[in-house]
C-alpha cells in the first residue's frame, strides 16, 4: 500500500540525531499510521538553523515537529506555529522547563495540541501516563533516573572501579555522552526534565531555575566501593515531592538500598517512579535517549495529534497462533544412585536435540537428585525427551520441568 | 468547591471489591475531575445481580462502568449501553478475552469509547501505553507478570521455603488471593490478560482459548532452592511474541536470570515489558490488584472518556517551592589516625542533630578513612555539621557527602 488517501503534512525543525532518526522513521511507518488514522503522514520539509524558510514550511504543514533544541529560535517557531493553528510536537526539555507556561497557555488558547513525550525519559511514556492515566490520582512523589549519560557512567564506575573521567570517555566513545557533556554530568539536563514532571504531577508552575541540582563530577571510585560494602548503589536521582504543603524539586546523586524500585535500573536506561496513596506506586523504565527511541516517542505524539482518543481499531492482521515454541528448561529428577544414570538421561535429551547447560547432582542415601538446565529446544521435542526419561527404571519420582527465560538483557 | 457546573452521570454495574472502591473514589475526586473536564461526575446508581433495573440506570447515565465480572449479564449490559450511545469503562478481562472483537466492533460502529485499563495489571497503564504511546512501534514481544496472587505466592515460597499450599493460605489471609483461587493459580486469569495484550500489541484477534497456560500448583520448594543455587528466580510469565510470521501467546512458570527486567518484581506487584526494535524495551510495574488501585485505573478511563485528548491544563496550584529538605547521608572522611577523631566527628554531627547509622573505619598508615551513613536530617543542618567537620585539624582531605535514599519499599 502506498500513495492514495488524504495526506497529513509534517514539518520538521532540526536535523540532529533525533531529527534525522525521525525523518527516517516517518516514511517507514506511513502505511501503519494511515491504517490507524486514515491519513497518510508525509514530511513536508526540514528546516535547520542554516537552511530553509520557516514561513514556507509552516504554510505547507499540518503539524510542526520541533527537534532543534535550545531556546531560540525554537520558542519563536513553536509560538508562531500554534498561532497559525498548527499542532506542535517537541522533545525540547530546556524550552519547556523555562517557557512551558507561555507555550501551554497559547496551546489552550488556540485549541491546538502541544505534545512533548520525547522531552523526558525518551521512549518511557511518563508524560502521557502523568497527564492521562494518573489524571485521577493525587501524587505524593516522583522519583526519576532521567539522564541516561550519568546512569551509564555511574554503572560503569561501579562495575569496573574506573574513575569518573574514564567512564565519561567510555560513554563518549559508545555514543552515550555528547562531545560537550556539561549539562548531563552537572545535573542540569535532569533538572529540566524534573521541572516538567513536577509541573504535571503537582499542578504548579515549576521553572528550571527553581530546581536545585548537583551532578556526579565529584564522585570517587572508592565512594562506590564503600557503598557496595554498605549494600548501596549510586544513581543520579531527580525528586519532586510534597513537603509541608510545599513542593521540593531537586536532582542529586543518591545511594539506594536494593529494595528500591529504581535500584536495578542500569546502563543508559531511564526510569520514573510515581507514588500516590491511591495507586501505591508505578515504575516505568526503558532506554532514556538515542535517536531512534526518542524519534519513536515523537512519532507516537504525532499519531495522537492526528486522531481523537483511541478507540480499539479493527484488527488488520490475522497472524497464525503458534503452539510449539523454543524454551530452555530446568529439569529436576529423583533417581537411583547408580552408575550410568546421568548418561541415560543425557542420552534421552540428546536424541531429542536438547543439550545440557549446567548440572547439579546430590547423593541422598541410595537416591540421587539431578538438577539441570537445558539449552533452548522446541518444546514438543523436550516433551518427547521427558516421556523417555519418565520411563527410565531408575526414576524414583515423576520428573519435573520448569521453563527458563534466557538472559537477553543487560 | 461543590455542586454547581454541569454534571456527568456515571452508572455503576457491580459492587464487589473494585465496585465498592470506585463508589468511594468518585465523590472524593469530583472537584478535581471537574477542574480537569469542566463536568462534575456523580454516581447515578449502582446495579448488582440482585438489585436494580438496568434500563432505569442506563436512562439516567452518560457513561456505564462495568465491574460485575463474568460473561453474562455483563456482556449483554455492555452491548446495550453502547447501542444506546453510552461510553463504557470495564475491568472485565474474561469478557474482553472471549468477546472482545464483538464489543470493540460495536464501539467503533456506535462511535463510543470502550476503555479497559483496569482489566490488565491494575493501575499499571499498559493498555493506554500499547494503544497510544506505542501506536507507532512494531512490537516484537510482550512479557508480563500479570497475576499478583501467583507472584506473591512465588515470592513467599522463595523467601521462606514454605510449600505452595502454605503460601496460598498466607496470600488468602492477607487478601492477596480470593476464597476460590483456582483461576489465579492455574494460570487462566493471566491467560485472559495476555490474550488482551496480544490483541493490542499484534493487531490480531486473540481468544482466551488460543492461549496455552500452565499454573504454579506443581511448584515444589526445592525447585526454588536449586534455582537460587543456579542464580535463577521463578515467576509466572505471560508471553506474546512473533514466531516465524505467527504469534505465540502463553502463560507458564519460568525461571529468570537476575538481569531480566522482570526479575526484581516481587510480592503482589505486576509488570509488563514490551520489546520492539524501534524502542528497545519499556517496562512498567506497579500493584497488580487491590480495590482502590484498580478503581483508580477505572477512574482515569472515566476521565479520558469525558474529555478530548490532553491539552496541558492551566495550573490551579501554586505550591511553594521548598529548598531545604530532610536527607540521609553517606559521609567519607580522610583523617589523621589519632585517638579522639571519631569522637570529634560524631560531636559535630550530634550538635547539628545528625545521628550515625553505620560506620566503617580503616587504617591506612598514619591516616584513617572513616565512612559513615547518617540518619535523615535537615540538609541545612547537615551542611552546618560538614562546615564544622571540614575545619577539624585532623582532616586530611575535604569531606565528601552523598545522599542516601532511605528504603521505603519491599
Amino acid at each position: 500500500m502506498s500513495g492514495g488517501g488524504r495526506s497529513f503534512r509534517v514539518g520538521l525543525l532540526g536535523h540532529g540525531t533525533v531529527g534525522a532518526a525521525f525523518e527516517q522513521l516517518l516514511p517507514r511507518h506511513a502505511d501503519r499510521v494511515q491504517r490507524i488514522t486514515g491519513l497518510r503522514p508525509e514530511l513536508s520539509g526540514v528546516l535547520t538553523r542554516s537552511r530553509g524558510s520557516f514561513d514556507d514550511l509552516l504554510e505547507r504543514s499540518d503539524l510542526i515537529v520541533e527537534l532543534m533544541g535550545g531556546i531560540e529560535p525554537a520558542r519563536e517557531y513553536v509560538l508562531r506555529a500554534m498561532r497559525a493553528g498548527r499542532h506542535v510536537v517537541t522533545a525540547n526539555k530546556l524550552l519547556l522547563s523555562q517557557h512551558g507556561e507561555e507555550l501551554w497557555a497559547l496551546a489552550r488558547r488556540e485549541g491546538v495540541q502541544l505534545r512533548f513525550e520525547g522531552a523526558v525519559a525518551g521512549v518511557v511514556p511518563v508524560i502521557r501516563v502523568l497527564q492521562e492515566s494518573l489524571a485521577g490520582a493525587t501524587i505524593d512523589r516522583v522519583h526519576g533516573i532521567v539522564n541516561g549519560t550519568t546512569n551509564f557512567i555511574l554503572t560503569e564506575m561501579a562495575r569496573t572501579g574506573m574513575t569518573f573521567e574514564d567512564a565519561l570517555s567510555e560513554a563518549q566513545r559508545l555514543g552515550y555522552a555528547e562531545a560537550d557533556p556539561a549539562d548531563d554530568v552537572n545535573g542540569r539536563d535532569a533538572a529540566a526534565k524534573m521541572a516538567i514532571l513536577a509541573r504535571l504531577a503537582f499542578d504548579t508552575p515549576v521553572h528550571l531555575d527553581q530546581v536545585r541540582y548537583e551532578g556526579i563530577e565529584h564522585i570517587q571510585p572508592d565512594d562506590l566501593e564503600y557503598a557496595r560494602e554498605l549494600g548501596l548503589g549510586l544513581k543520579l536521582i531527580g525528586t519532586a515531592e510534597r513537603i509541608n504543603g510545599g513542593l521540593s524539586v531537586r536532582v542529586h546523586p543518591a545511594f539506594l538500598y536494593p529494595g528500591h524500585p529504581l535500584a536495578s535500573v542500569s546502563g543508559p536506561f531511564n526510569a520514573v517512579t510515581v507514588e500516590s496513596s491511591e495507586i501505591t506506586e508505578i515504575t516505568m523504565s526503558g532506554p532514556g535517549a538515542g535517536g531512534p527511541q526518542t524519534a519513536s516517542a515523537v512519532l507516537s505524539d504525532v499519531i495522537s495529534a492526528m486522531i481523537p482518543p483511541a478507540s480499539t481499531p479493527a484488527t488488520t492482521q490475522m497472524l497464525e497462533i503458534v503452539q510449539d515454541v523454543v524454551s530452555a528448561f530446568y529439569l529436576h529428577l529423583e533417581v537411583a544412585d547408580e552408575p550410568g544414570v546421568l548418561a541415560m538421561v543425557a542420552q534421552a535429551l540428546a536424541v531429542a536435540g536438547a543439550s545440557v547447560k549446567s548440572v547439579v547432582q546430590k547423593g541422598l542415601g541410595d537416591q540421587a537428585r539431578l538438577v539441570m538446565v537445558v539449552h533452548p529446544v522446541l518444546e514438543s521435542r523436550f516433551a518427547t525427551a521427558m516421556d523417555e526419561i519418565a520411563r527410565l527404571s531408575v526414576l524414583r519420582a515423576p520428573p519435573r520441568a520448569i521453563r527458563v527465560l534466557e538472559e537477553e538483557f543487560g
